[in-house]
């Protein structure tokens, strides 16, 4: 039976990247996979949206030339070759991560991995067995019961990125990140799309200026918005499909050819042998300490399965933090805090801490500022005037409680507050760490001179 | 005669801004001001250059619009529309700045003022008096005596900007952000450009692996570069231009329409007084104290005409800490050693701090760290894995020494290094700053990793 002194369960960002840094420290490692290497992250997440989305992008200033002092004749998109791009960039990213195993001498054992008592792990009846054994199995669409997955007229993100035909109309229920981005790739590719989103607002969990914005520009776009809004009742009998949706006006019937169900996920943790180890859950989650570890010795979890956000780049930093703690390294507890989100529809949305709102629920006396792009220099001169940054302060001690961004770029923007944030920065000192000009970046530092009454382009 | 707390001499972005600043402090302000508002940087420099870069960004797309499953018929530019389109985001900012001053209630006073002794400005004929001077008449094209510019064939960046008719052939001498700015825009139109510069690298104050990344990516993109040479002579008598270029292989002369002369500037210190007040100047700029006062009392000097970098952020930075200091607020000096450059061709330049060289130079004891977005997801996505970050570090004392990048977007990405540098982090603080996924800004955190080996993806 090989032994290694870590087995990772799962390769996408939380797994493969823990896998390499416990190569680095020293550690004889495994990671166990049961379809391609990088997980949904790679192969039908972050990765390849990005590239439907720079399609989009592309397109839309295909189609918006004449702005800009330019002319095309027939701009037209190739549907078939815009997937087909988007699987090629998702399959060079795996075969990516297959050259980093490599290169850190990491063993892939392909196949359905189960956890057994005694830190063993079964691969398609084969046992390995570990010092150190890293669940990082993640997650996938979570179906409600109004509203189940045929794959075919009802689907989740995975076949949504690579539908053979391009859909006339569609209809997105959910408008967190997953959902509006399709919602802004489909209706730019030209699909009659329509949101359904049961909160007041879309991107719920985003700062209230912010979905409101947002609002603003995907209707401007043609993008029909209904919030406050369920579908009850789905009916696929016919050529395409019936949605019913209940709003506070009443009940509406609306036709499309696809629905798009993105009302979040559920974690990857049936049949991985939980129950036969004796591993705590609770409500779909994994229960675990600060540093990963599960309430049975040797055995971790990390990334989606367990409780912090979903997103990949917290299962990531799970993972580092996870093998570096193993090693006996020093290591702080990741800030949950201070984890940036980002939405890469157009406009862009970055946002990290607490929101307004949240603030004020908190009952903290505060300072903000908001600063429009449309008094951005940079933002008239690249046609990007939509958006905002916001920020919020703690009037007393001065904290940079949260950062709230949407606009063009704002996702590689965001970075800022997260490294000023950790840095427990002053509004004081963004201020007087000089911005380039002229950048998108500069409205940060005016946004916080905005909260301090300082501001100089408003 | 009218008195004034504050008078300021020039509204560009140094003067303009101060002037803001003044009177959110209190100062009865005026701005003189000979043209537009907003200077060179508004109407002939940052800003209308940009928008004529966003043309040329979005011609790229078009070029290559199958790259991203797209097709165009006859991808064509309008010069003539490109032109205007600068021209009227410059306009725009510029009423923006008359609207600024008129909300701060600042009088704009139309002319070419002049100082005067016992803290007096004179404007065509007019006195105005003031408690505090601000000069901030900045710079302009200069000139080489080899190269005289004639404003038809060997022209400055102003006229380069709003040329009535695209040049088939043009040679654009000195590779610095203007050069490399100005090449790129016409390459890209279609123009036949060639650069010549007279020190071994392009972009020559940048770390020498931006600028080798640079001429590699203008190479491929057709732009003829030159390196170690020197225009030693100009013939303007025929239809075009004939220029003698040396270079260690000999003499060679280039033809082309236009000569574009991008060598530097000249500051605006002629014939406005500063001789009648004996205010000191040292080769072309005027000497001033860690707060802008120059050795006569009551009048100061921000911008491109004091010894500082030359850049419009720059000159923002000092009339804001010039007018508070006035204002008697504890303020302290600026960190020249932490203003960022950034160049808009593409890819993009950003930079702050020292180079690798200059680190070596100063005998310091370095990690040096470099991620190529040709490993980052986000940037196979976009399309845009030219590039990388490099960062450096200080072995010893673990100070953030230097960050340089270059790739899409990195100008606005640079504003974390800044900070960071500000807040004096160490490499392992902005490590563990998550940096969300999948974006460019994480080429950051990889670089920082990199240099304490710890790079996960490469």
């Amino acid at each position: 039976m090989s032994k290694y002194d870590i087995i990772v369960l799962g390769s996408g960002p939380g797994g493969y990247v823990t896998a390499i840094r416990a190569s680095q420290l020293g550690f004889k490692t495994a990671i166990v996979e049961k379809e391609n290497l990088g997980g949904v992250c790679l192969n039908w997440g972050c990765i390849p949206t990005k590239a439907l989305l720079k399609s989009a992008q592309v397109f839309e200033y295909l189609k918006h030339a004449e702005d800009y002092g330019l002319n095309v004749k027939e701009a037209k998109h190739d549907f078939d070759a815009v997937v087909k791009r988007s699987r090629g960039v998702a399959d060079g990213m795996s075969k990516g991560v297959q050259f980093l195993m490599k290169k850190n001498k990491i063993d892939v054992i392909n196949g359905f991995g189960k956890l057994k008592p005694g830190k063993k792990v079964e691969v398609d009846g084969t046992e390995y067995s570990a010092d150190n054994i890293i669940i990082a199995t993640g997650a996938r669409s979570r179906e409600l019961p109004s509203l189940p997955q045929d794959g075919e007229k009802v689907i989740g993100y995975r076949e949504a990125m690579s539908l053979k035909k391009q859909p006339k109309k569609m209809i997105v229920v959910g408008s967190g990140a997953i959902g509006v981005e399709f919602a802004y790739f489909y209706n730019s590719m030209g699909t009659e799309v329509t949101i359904v989103e049961f909160l007041p607002n879309v991107v719920p969990v985003e700062d209230e200026d912010v979905s409101k914005q947002l609002e603003r520009s995907f209707k401007k776009s043609g993008i029909n918005i209904m919030t406050s809004a369920e579908v009850t009742k789905v009916d696929t009998s016919g050529k395409g499909v019936k949605a019913t949706v209940k709003t506070s006006k009443g009940e509406e019937v609306l036709e499309a050819d696809i629905i798009l169900s993105a009302v979040g996920i559920k974690t990857n943790i049936e049949n991985i042998g939980l129950e036969d180890v004796g591993i705590v859950v609770d409500r779909d989650k994994i229960i675990v300490n600060d540093f990963y570890q599960t309430n049975i010795p040797g055995y971790y979890a990390i990334g989606d399965v367990t409780p912090g956000q979903a997103l990949a780049h917290v299962a990531s930093a799970e993972g580092i933090l996870c093998v570096e703690k193993i090693a006996g390294m020093h290591v702080e507890s990741l800030d949950y805090g201070n984890i940036p989100g980002c939405t890469y529809c157009s406009p862009e949305i970055a946002s990290v801490g607490l929101t307004e709102k949240q603030a004020k629920e908190k009952g903290l006396d505060i300072k903000v500022g908001k600063f429009p792009f449309s008094a951005s220099g940079k933002a008239s001169a690249g046609g990007n005037k939509d958006g905002f940054v916001k920020v919020i302060f703690d009037a007393k001690y001065g904290e940079w409680l949260g950062c709230h961004m949407i606009g063009a770029g704002v996702t590689d923007m965001i970075a800022e507050a997260v490294l000023g944030r950790k840095l427990e920065t002053t509004g004081h000192e963004v201020l007087k760490a000089v911005h380039p000009h002229p950048t998108m970046s500069e409205a940060v530092m005016e946004a916080v001179a905005d909260a301090y009454d300082e501001v100089i382009h408003l």
